[in-house]
């Protein structure tokens, strides 16, 4: 794709372009398009939306011209809780266009791809200033108390120096003891690194490492210290500006929580329409995928529901109050929720989810994981954002891996030569231009409003997957963080990367920290990185909310703008050497440009911008805040 | 788009790929992919489902090669009523390939363009061998019985040589006096042109011409003939192998209608809870687009989904029952029904349509209207198709117009110098590519599971629209007829355009019909056109139910295939002048051609296929079936 081509009609859902990210129903609000005189002049230009889905036509009017932009507005009444909405754009030559959320269009386009707006109540502000830090408990810190702490029958303690073992059954037994208390003696390195949101995973008590089974909803596993700790532990983190939030799993509870254990092999238990039993003895039942310790949540039941989510001291309700004030939650197995054959509730689920969070306290943030596309239940009826895969972690890995094919032997015990990618039976990591890591973004992110885009995590790796570091191509760790941190999305730090770690797949990932090697020259480095790259996200606002406009994007680069009215930041991200040419009017107020992060020139003074570096090369520069007419 | 790269995998969800079209919940079913030698050897298929919205693979085994194609199987349990999957194929030289309903992608897919199985109950069989002809009741034919009905208070009468009045009050209140005896005396035109469908618009009192106004579901029109012309004609038609759809609004009725009338003025009225009554006197209400005549069904109402939907004296029963017996339904305003802010009854009420049809008559069909973007509709769980546009009729506007340019006065009595264009500001009608064309059918078919697409109207125009004769680039008729009778879908013949009719917008095309003028020569042809074409698609089962490959498409022309075991149909429309050539894999069994229709050559004497004409043609050629090994 040639530089020219990205020269042409913008709009995004940013505050530039859209009078409210958070509008009521029946609500006004005004969307503006940019036109590139570049590109040519239009003579008319009207939003399209599609209420209770039919189109509804509104002119928009010219604002006015500034920097070789003609400036149109349009108003839309917002009529449904997820309204969509596009622009026509009839060009002087007569030539007719179409742009939505996935680019600038002469054929007709799908409503699932427009622009949308959103009625449902507003995610918390805070969310889009948060960069994550995520932490798997058992392998963050041990504190001192740690060794006071009985083993339970079924962990295999590990000292914290030990290899992590990827196989049955230490696989989810080894135990290395981590502990909140552990968690909270290191804040001071979240403080230091900038992050202001702590992710856990599940701190219930459970009979795995990776308490996903939980055996209780209602008490913090005292192994990791108990209620006290978790408390201490959010007090602490408040205190330094971090949030925290849970882990939750809608989809299942374990096989010795107390529901289930006082449903199986009773039948008529109260518990039993909990889970979907399939034998008269209920002794047989639905699991994930298959597991059988993990029993698949029915909630068809009204008193699951209760229970779980909606009734004044249900599991969703009580982390939120005091004494505990967790931020809100990461529902883990999101997207199986509900969901089985030919029932669906996963919709009525995620919004009594939401709906009770706001009824206890509408400042908290609910993301769901969905770790394939996750675009039908991202409408912003519930998640705020998602926990996924596709719309950013894959494609950067296949654009920036150069993947090693060391044999390893995987959680089933076998050796395996391909590097993991994401658990899809792929051959591997495959691998992308920069141009197609683009359009994946695009293409993932095309059908969710933009305000649900931003609360989407946008991570390079998790506990559930290998380390991105494992297979990185030599110098472009620095670019996939700097794109972590400045794409629109959620930030998140995987505890452990800022120290170099690396790990096959999702088991070998789960790496005690190396506490104690900050100091080694690699890990300082590394360190540093993080620390710069999230300082400069929380730093400099339009890297949260600004729109976003790719300027220039090839087989090895892509330079794009975050946009917004005090100041603009352009990104240039690529593995090879740089040569860009773009028009001056694709980066207005470019003569300007402040580096501040990357070596990287830009040379603005002869009427074109061309920016050159040596690659890979991850740069920034602030520019000046884009001008409306 | 050169022709080479059609040369691709291949898949659809025609029976030589798929092993059922009507799979139970719980079923197995194979799905199998062809993969060009030209294009290369995989090493690996798979396919990837998406059960409860968690991805799952099975392996694709290699059945064998034929004709340079390897043939590859995977099996597939049906988990979802919409059970979606893909292939992923990767080439001996490495890359990974995607292949989804959108076409073959190196980058990662959406759920929503995975091919997709259904397993919701089949449409009737019929379905996929019917040829729809659309008449308008009060513009088709005037039996002499029609003299003795009393004129309507609302009514203007019109003789049938008179022109159509567009203008309020004419537009609606014109009355031709069309009635359904006169539908009986011209059945036998029905069968010569071969179509085996008739599709009426309302035929409840009301008190308009178009009758989407009903004051009664419970009775036909006595201008019609009543209930018993109903049957009488339902009754011919079966005799002569042509079933008949009825036409319902689901999303509304007329304000004469006496559920409406009995709660309007009247607050606390049983039948207020049908409606939207918005003030405490019950006179304001919603209505179908602010139009007052048109009060807009509370869906949320049981009582009224009993009376209308599933209670055994029902609406939707009644007229599937004997003595009527009617084939199905076409629900007006199918897109808009149930919605309204934030609420969304829609999936409910054409769910509890389809079932209840099913418990009467599960023989009968279910069309939905929806005229811009069905996708989200179109998934198979209660509309078997959609009355739509964006799919086909609009994308063929858009190639094969000539757009007039002659200023005529539109139904608000404005002087419109742009062609009609659905209702699209726009600024007239696109103009598109044969590749965009293509691009278009593409776009909108993705998201819709192969049988649903089978099930959607393919017209030129309906009565809502201008007839496409009126804009036609000189000789494109013949391929636009072409193509909607061989194209996967629902082909329609909206009565009038087999004489040639035109009309500017939906209003001027309801020209009644010119009977008599039959010998004249131009209509002689125009005729004997569509005749040909339906007896073409009746005589062909490929038509109906074969696969789609698209096999050579260019700025101007495209050639695609129609693909079964038995025989395969290959088609050509292209505007301009043909000299295509594709290789010999591409279209094996070429050698063997046999014409069928249009002037048109080909020639497969030297390991290439080329077929050659003048355009603009229509040319369709009898394949030997496709073998599989």
């Amino acid at each position: 794709m040639d530089a020219a081509s990205r020269l042409i009609p913008h709009h995004d859902g940013s505050p530039l372009h859209v009078s409210t990210l958070a509008p009521a129903l029946g609500e006004t609000v005004r969307v503006r398009v940019r036109i590139p005189h570049a590109w040519g002049q239009a003579d008319i230009v009207r939003a399209r939306s599609n209420p209770d889905h039919e189109p509804a036509w509104t002119d928009a009017v010219l604002l006015g011209a500034d920097g070789g932009w003609d400036w149109w507005e349009a108003e839309v009444v917002v009529a449904n809780p997820r309204h969509g909405y596009r622009f026509m754009i009839r060009r002087d030559d007569g030539r007719v266009f179409w742009l939505n959320q996935a680019g600038l269009h002469e054929i007709e386009t799908l409503d699932a791809e427009d622009f949308a707006l959103v009625a449902h109540p507003a995610p918390p502000a805070w969310m889009y200033d948060a960069v994550m830090y995520q932490v798997f408990p058992d392998r963050f810190a041990r504190s001192s108390e740690a060794d006071t702490h009985p083993t339970p029958e079924w962990a295999i303690p590990a000292s914290w120096d030990d290899p992590v073992d990827v196989l049955a059954p230490g696989r989810s037994q080894q135990l290395y003891g981590g502990d909140l208390p552990g968690v909270i003696e290191k804040l001071d390195h979240l403080v230091d690194l900038g992050v202001n949101l702590l992710y856990l995973t599940p701190v219930f008590p459970a009979a795995s490492n990776h308490r996903y089974d939980a055996s209780s909803f209602l008490t913090v596993d005292p192994l990791l210290g108990g209620d006290d700790a978790y408390v201490r532990l959010i007090e602490e983190a408040h205190a330094r500006g971090i949030r925290v939030i849970g882990d939750l799993t809608s989809n299942h509870s374990g096989d010795r929580h107390e529901w289930f254990l006082s449903a199986y092999g009773t039948p008529a238990a109260p518990a039993e329409e909990f889970y979907y039993f399939t034998d008269e003895g209920n002794t047989e039942y639905i699991s994930w995928l298959g597991y059988p310790t993990l029993p698949k949540f029915n909630w068809a039941s009204e008193k699951l529901r209760e229970r779980f989510i909606s009734g004044p001291d249900s599991v969703v309700a009580m982390w939120l109050k005091p004494p505990f004030n967790a931020d809100g939650w990461r529902i883990d197995v999101a997207n199986m929720t509900g969901r089985l054959g030919d029932v669906d509730l996963n919709a009525e689920v995620r919004q009594l989810l939401r709906e009770t969070m706001i009824a206890i306290n509408p400042d908290t943030l609910l993301l769901g994981e969905s770790t394939n596309d996750a675009v039908s239940d991202l409408q912003g009826d519930g998640w705020h954002g998602a926990m996924t895969y596709p719309s950013f972690t894959r494609p950067l890995w296949a654009w920036l891996s150069d993947p090693q094919t060391t044999a390893y032997r995987n959680a089933e015990g076998d050796e395996v030569t391909e590097p993991w990618f994401f658990g899809q039976p792929i051959g591997g990591i495959p691998r992308y231009t920069a141009a197609q890591f683009v359009d994946s973004v695009t293409r993932f992110a095309a059908g969710v409003p933009w305000r649900v885009r931003l609360g989407t995590m946008q991570p390079l790796d998790t506990h559930d997957t290998a380390r991105f570091a494992t297979h990185a191509g030599e110098g472009t760790i620095p670019v996939a963080v700097g794109l972590s941190m400045t794409l629109p999305g959620l930030p998140v730090v995987y505890a452990g990367d800022e120290f170099g770690a690396v790990g096959v797949d999702g088991e070998a990932s789960r790496t005690p920290m190396p506490w104690g090697t900050e100091g080694e020259p690699a890990v300082a480095e590394r360190i540093a990185l993080y620390r710069d790259l999230v300082h400069l996200r929380r730093a400099h606002p339009a890297l949260a909310g600004g729109g976003l406009r790719w300027v220039h994007v090839d087989e090895d680069a892509v330079l794009f703008v975050r946009e917004a009215a005090e100041e603009s930041i352009l990104v240039l991200a690529a593995r090879g050497d740089v040569e860009i040419t773009v028009p001056a009017d694709a980066l207005a107020g470019a003569e300007q440009a402040q580096a501040l992060y990357g070596a990287a020139a830009v040379d603005a003074a002869s009427g074109v911008v061309t920016i050159s570096a040596r690659g890979p090369v991850f740069a920034v520069w602030a520019l000046p805040g884009v001008r409306m007419p």
